[in-house]
C-alpha cells in the first residue's frame, strides 16, 4: 500500500514529506494506522547523527494507533484494536522478558540495524522503490506502520490515542524512572534536572509517589512554570553555574543533599548537568541517568573518592525500567483517574508536514514539552 | 603515659619510631593497648599526600587491642576488654546510625581534623611536647592509644587480636562490599578488579556467598595465586590491556559479563580499573567503585550512553557497608568456624621499627595481602 511518510536523507538534512510504499506485515508483525506520534529528542538526536542511523530511514517512535493487519501468528493484537508502538520491543522468550526486566529484552540488539527483525525492510520510496529504513522497528513519522508484535502494547479504545501516544516513549521514561528505578517514600526528596518531556514526567512520578521536595532545574522559565504546574515545590533556573545551583539545592534541603536525583539531558551538555545530578544528592543518594546525548563523545567525570566516601549511587535506565506491558496499561488507568496529566504536556498540536518545524522547536529549547503529530 | 610511637612528619617523609606522651581518655574516650595492626594502602595514601593529612602525625587504623582505661559515660567497654578499633566511628545517636547505616555516621565529618571529637590531641612528643594529630580517630602505629567509644567493636577474648585486627579496615571493606553492598545469589557471577587485602576478602565474600564464576584480576600472578587460594574460579594477569582483558572475561561467561563486579585500586590506576570493572558486569549488572584514590585528583570517564542503554549501576561503597557492631562479632564467629581465612591474609609479621619497610613493600607490589605489626 502507498502512504505519506517523513523521510530523513542524512544529517541534519530536512525530512521530506513523500509517498511511500508499505509492505504487508510478514510473520509476527502487525500493521498499524497511526492516529498521532509525539516528537521526541531522540528523533532529533537521530537526525544530528549523535546516534547515528543508516539513511533514508523513516525516524519518529511515540506512535498510537488502531491495528488494520496482523501477520502470521500474531496474537497479542488483532485488527481494530488500539494500540501504543514502544520504542523498546519486548519478546516474552528471553532471559530478561523472563526475569520480569523487559527494558532489556535481547531483541534490543536489533534496534538499530534499521530493518525489522527478520532482517528486512518493509519500506520503499514510491517513486523510484529505493529500500527505506525502520526507525527502532516502529517509523511513526508515517501514516502507516509495520512493527514486531512484540513493539505493541494493546490498551483500552475509549482513550484519546493523541494523548495515550507519549507513553510509547516519553512519559513512561520520566514516569517510570522516578517511580520504578527509584523507590521513593513519602516525604523523600527529589531533585530533577532537565524539564523537558521527560523531565515533566518525572516531577509528575514524584507528585504521585508523594514526594516530600520536589526541585526542579532547567534553564528555561517556561520549563519551570511547567513543573510547578505538574508538582515541583522548588525550581531552579540554572545558567551552568554548578556551585551556585548546588548552594540553591543545599538551603532548600538543609544542607543535606536530595535523596534522589534524575538526569534527563545528557547530549551536550552532559558534564554540567550530570555533576549537577551528583552533586544534588546526599550522602547515600542515589543518581539515575537518563539522559543519553551522542555515543561515546561524552562522558561523566565521576570522582571515585567522592561517589565511595559519600556512598552514592548511580545508576542508568532506559524506558524507565518499566515492565511496560503491565506498566503501560496502568498509567492509561491513572490518566483516566486524572492522577496524571498527559494533556497538558502536550503543548503543540502539528501536521506531518510541520515535523521539520517541531525539530527546530526542540533545538531552540521553546516552551515545548511535546510537539504531537496528529494524523488525519 | 609515655609509649613508643611511629610519628609521620610530612609527605613521604619516612616515620619516626620515638617517645610519645599519651594522656589519659577524656569522657567518651577509652585507651587501648594494641595487640597488633594491619598495614593498609590507606596509610600509604596519606603517606603520599593523596589523601592529605596535618602533620607530624601518628597513621595506623586496623588495629586490634585490650581496654586499659575508660573516660566518663563510657559504657559500652570496661577495662581488660578485647577491641577491634574501626576506622570509622559509629555514635549510636545520629540520623544515619539510626537508620542502620553507620558507614555515614555524622561523626565522619570530623575523621579529618586529626583531633579527638571534642577538638583536642591526646598526643604530644615526648621530647618537646609539640602536639601531634590523631588519624582517624585511632592512630595504631603506636603501643597505646586513646579513641572515641564510637571507635570500638568488642569482641569475644579468646581469638587471637593479631588476626582480628584486619577487621578494623581491610578485610571487612572487601568482604562487606561483596556480601552487604551487593546482594549476590548463589550461582551469580563476580569480577573482582585488583587481589590485594580487600579483593582478597572480597574473594572470600563471593565464595562464602556461593557465587559461581569468580573472576580475579591483577597485574601480580602472586596475588592471583592467592586469589585462588581464597576461592577464585578463574584468573587474569593483566597489564593494563584492558580489551583484552575484557575480552577473557566474556570468554569466561559466554560473552554476557558477569552480574556484578568489584574496584578494589583506585589511586593511580583509576582509569584503567575502573574501566575494566564497569565493563566486565553484564547489562544490567551492578559495579561497586571501593578503591579510592588521591582525593579530586582523578575522575572515572563513564559514558553515559553505556550507563543507559545497558542499565549499568555503580555504586560507592565504604567500610563494606557494614553495620559493623553486629557485623565484626558475626565475622569473629565465622572466622571462629573456619569460613573465613585470615591467617593467609597476614602475609608478613613485623615490628613497630620496620612500619616503613612495610610500606616500601605495598610500592613495590609485593606479594603482600598484609602485614601486620605485632606489639610485645
Amino acid at each position: 500500500m502507498r502512504m505519506k511518510a517523513a523521510v530523513a536523507y542524512g544529517v541534519r538534512q530536512p525530512m521530506v514529506i513523500e509517498e511511500v510504499e508499505l509492505e504487508s506485515p510478514h510473520a509476527g508483525e502487525v500493521m498499524v494506522k497511526l492516529t498521532a506520534t509525539g516528537v521526541c529528542h531522540s528523533d532529533v538526536h537521530s537526525y544530528t547523527g549523535d546516534l547515528p542511523r543508516e539513511w533514508p530511514v523513516i525516524l519518529g517512535h511515540e506512535g498510537a494507533g488502531v491495528v488494520t493487519e496482523v501477520g502470521a501468528g500474531v496474537t497479542r493484537v488483532k485488527s481494530g484494536d488500539h494500540v501504543i508502538l514502544t520504542f523498546l520491543p519486548s519478546c516474552g522468550k528471553c532471559h530478561w522478558c523472563h526475569v520480569g526486566q523487559p527494558t532489556m529484552c535481547d531483541l534490543g540488539q536489533y534496534l538499530r540495524t534499521g530493518k525489522l527483525l527478520d532482517g528486512t525492510s518493509r519500506l520503499r520510496r514510491a517513486k523510484d522503490k529505493k529500500e527505506i529504513n525502520h526507525f527502532l522497528f516502529v517509523s511513526t513519522f508515517a501514516e502507516y506502520t509495520v512493527a514486531p508484535e512484540a513493539s505493541l502494547v494493546k490498551v483500552a479504545e475509549y482513550l484519546p490515542l493523541e494523548k495515550l501516544c507519549l507513553l510509547g516513549c516519553g512519559f513512561t521514561t520520566g514516569f517510570g524512572a522516578v517511580t520504578n528505578s527509584a523507590h521513593i517514600r513519602p516525604g523523600e526528596t527529589v531533585t530533577i534536572v532537565g524539564c523537558g518531556g521527560l523531565g515533566l514526567a518525572a516531577v509528575q512520578g514524584a507528585a504521585a509517589s508523594g514526594a516530600g521536595k520536589i526541585i526542579a532545574i532547567d534553564i528555561h522559565e517556561a520549563k519551570l512554570s511547567m513543573a510547578k504546574k505538574f508538582g515541583a515545590t522548588h525550581t531552579i533556573q540554572s545558567r551552568h553555574n554548578v556551585d551556585e545551583v548546588i548552594k540553591e539545592v543545599m538551603d532548600i534541603t538543609w544542607g543535606q543533599g536530595t535523596d534522589y536525583s534524575f538526569e534527563f539531558v545528557g547530549g551536550s551538555e552532559t558534564d554540567e548537568t550530570a555533576q549537577l545530578a551528583f552533586k544534588s544528592i546526599r550522602k547515600g543518594g542515589s543518581m539515575f541517568m537518563v539522559g543519553v546525548g551522542a555515543i561515546g563523545k561524552k562522558t561523566m567525570p565521576i570522582d571515585p573518592y567522592t561517589l565511595a566516601l559519600w556512598r552514592k549511587k548511580l545508576q542508568g535506565v532506559l524506558f524507565g525500567d518499566a515492565q511496560f506491558q503491565a506498566d503501560i496499561p496502568r498509567y492509561v488507568d491513572l490518566y483516566e483517574q486524572k492522577k496524571i496529566n498527559l494533556d497538558d504536556m502536550i503543548t503543540k498540536y502539528i501536521k506531518l508536514e510541520q515535523v521539520n518545524e517541531a525539530f527546530e522547536d526542540i533545538f531552540a529549547g521553546n516552551k515545548v514539552a511535546r510537539s504531537v503529530i496528529r494524523f488525519s
